[in-house]
């Protein structure tokens, strides 16, 4: 029977568990494929000599990428080198190749998605993503094949396990984010660089892997609002509680019919929408639609078996694809409805604020006033008694919807105030009225 | 270019669902079949002069169904009309006549099941099947694709929209499940012969759907042990909401190695497990996996829109199936490994017992002589003060983990005691420890 050969470049835990999967599943794999199997031919790896977490035959090992590119009997390469440039490079050199490509790098789609999906559909070859975004939830494929008859209009997920870790831990645990932070570093749940997770970057770029998919429109990170978790304090959460939410670390996406809003930033939640269930390192995509209405997907967000499971579904359709001659199938993300990216000012949010002050008399006409003259009415407030000092109190408040410009406008003169004593905290709330309401018609 | 044909068996509310998502994502389908496009040729009707939801031309309306399996062009039929009998001969007609068949009729693959699919495999042709397990959830998608390397342990679904709506309006008003329910049919949220759905017997449906895909072996409803929703009182709510959980319609079907467990009946989930959170209509499916850990999928259940899109997105697949020459392909729900089903008796769970009777000295040592004698051991306990009739009192009892066998022995001479009043109420309870708990790994 025919055997579909592969060439893995990388051979770090993703990689490693894709061996394994492959070697354990073998049988089913076959079965799956009408008789033919799926075979590692080669893997590039920077170290030849270094420990691998699974035995491999040595002669598979290679320092040079030529070698698995100018293999004519390798049709399909599995991207796991992550990182920007070399990635690019390599990708871009397989599909010039004519080989199919099967990659798990966000960075490297959202900078340079358009390139390499132009690249894939000149040659006729596929680019399957699917562990790209939430390794262990299957996103990439419900969005391309269970929606395909549908209208997506928004996207709201939590992509990014070690930030989901953080809050649930801030949650639970009144502690600071410093401390949160290096807590989970010791335990391995987050980098010793935190950045990219910590700052919203990770997220940013998964976001701009789902834009295309869902909406048709490519997107870079720079057109997205991004901001991290750094300068939460416990205390948030405890007025997050009051308020009846919780935080989460969110990425939105919302398509406005003439624009699109694309944004990732910790933002408030009410307790009872399902994104609030979603806890610790996992990670969920909740997409509302014309004519599905909200459906939500969950799962492992990372992790070496989780992303590898994305990995080997893609090896095997796009094997499928090989079998049955359909290889460079339909669009994987191709610009088709050119649209506006809104700009961070014209986003509108409800907003939380929590605004140290000294306790005097007046201050909250000033507060009141400041927001009142860029139209931003309070929704909700609660001034906290005296603080250790016994001078300042705490003024937490949440606003009706406003604009980003205006809040900002706002925030800026709140922070002059003489009676100000420290930078304001600002979050975003995402208030869906309705949501998970129950709606007309047959049910069964 | 290519047109597929297809012949539609049924104009209901779904059929007249995928009519108009055909004619309203015509250059999207087109755009994802490069350019070919699928056609409704004939719609087979009951009675061809009744009023439509859709405008279809007259033309295509037909109430012989051999002018549909008799036409060559038609290459896919959709059935749509439900019911067994009717539905199962025109399903192997089609196969018969060498025609790829997508169904939403679990009703059909839950009792013939194995005779289809196994004729499919005969004829070579494709039997697709999304719309009949949670309309809006691509559940059965995700499970033969997106965990197609992985091996599934578990299976834990609310799968009859019907159920959850009732339980949830049960949760929120303690109203009597009788007036619950005439409410619900009079809003149209449950069907005027409700029992299908109340008595648990559609979710039996779709959980025999659901067990061959994740566990290669079929199973039918006489298999499983199915209880409904009647007889749960609004206080068993207050209760279980004291003890940490609430109560929902659960499928449950989990691989033992050596045998199955397949069980349908109203369940006590701790409040904080994600099931906990899809209330009213919707839908969710949450399987454990070896590689994957936790995953879920949830949506709307049914409807006319979700479950067309579900039609029109296996439409979707079999034509490109079609365009490809790859009809056929992998296996759908074909037995693999044999494994026997437990019987009722061999299942185990922890119990939630309110047991109503006299309030006179002894008889809480009777209950728990009973239910030592079955090996049964106690986690909490509540008795209520006296009730209005001022003789009786209600205790409220959860169990550890317990054998069937053993707690309806116990129950039956629990009811036989003089000093019960009134038949006990058991329902089991779904515990999870360590449910979402964060686990070791790489996380990002």
């Amino acid at each position: 029977m025919r055997k579909i050969a592969v060439g893995l470049l990388g051979l770090g835990n993703v990689g490693s568990g894709v061996v394994k999967l492959l070697a354990d599943n073998a049988d089913s794999i076959r079965e799956r494929l009408g008789g033919a199997s799926v075979e590692i031919r080669r893997i590039l790896v920077r170290e030849t000599e270094k420990q691998r977490l699974v035995d491999v035959d040595r002669k598979l090992i290679t320092k040079s990428a030529s070698s698995i590119l100018d293999d004519p009997e390798i049709s399909i390469v599995v991207e796991l080198i992550g990182g920007e440039e070399k990635a690019r490079q390599l990708v871009l050199d397989a599909i010039a190749h004519g080989k199919h490509v099967v990659t798990a790098n966000k960075a490297l789609l959202a900078a340079h998605g358009d390139e390499l999906f132009a690249a894939a559909e000149k040659k006729n070859v596929d680019l399957y993503y699917e562990a790209s975004v939430g390794g262990g939830v299957p996103i990439i494929r419900a969005l391309r094949e269970g929606l395909a008859s549908d209208r997506i209009t928004e996207v709201i997920g939590i992509v990014n396990g070690t930030s989901n870790f953080l809050l649930t831990k801030m949650t639970d645990e009144p502690q600071p984010f410093e401390q949160i932070l290096a807590e989970a570093q010791r335990l391995g749940y987050a980098e010793a660089d935190s950045s990219l997770d910590v700052d919203g970057w990770d997220a940013a770029h998964k976001l701009c892997v789902l834009v295309p998919l869902c909406f048709g429109i490519s997107i870079h990170t720079k057109d997205v609002l991004v901001e991290g978790l750094r300068g939460i304090e416990p205390i948030d959460f405890r007025y997050a509680e009051r308020f009846g939410f919780v935080i989460k670390p969110l990425v939105i996406a919302k398509d406005h019919g003439d624009s699109l809003e694309a944004r990732v930033h910790p933002t408030l939640i009410p307790r009872r929408f399902m994104l609030a269930s979603v806890n610790d390192v996992y990670n969920a995509v909740y997409v509302s639609s014309h004519a599905l209405g909200q459906s939500m997907y969950y799962g492992r967000g990372a992790g070496m078996m989780p992303t590898a499971v994305a990995v080997v579904s893609d090896l095997l359709e796009v094997s499928r694809n090989l079998l049955s001659s359909s290889v460079g199938g339909p669009p994987t993300g191709r610009v088709r409805t050119p649209k506006r990216i809104r700009a961070a000012g014209e986003l509108e949010s409800r907003y939380y604020l929590r605004i140290n002050v000294l306790d005097q008399p007046g201050v909250l006409a000033q507060l009141a006033g400041l927001l009142g003259e860029q139209g931003i009415s309070i929704s909700e407030m609660v001034q906290e008694g005296q603080r250790t000092d016994g001078k300042s109190a705490c003024v937490v408040m949440t606003t009706h919807i406003a604009r980003e410009e205006n809040m900002q406008a706002a925030l800026m003169r709140i922070n002059l105030l003489p009676a100000v004593v420290a930078p304001t905290r600002l979050l975003r709330i995402f208030d869906r009225p309705g949501e998970n309401a129950t709606r007309g018609g047959k049910t069964a």
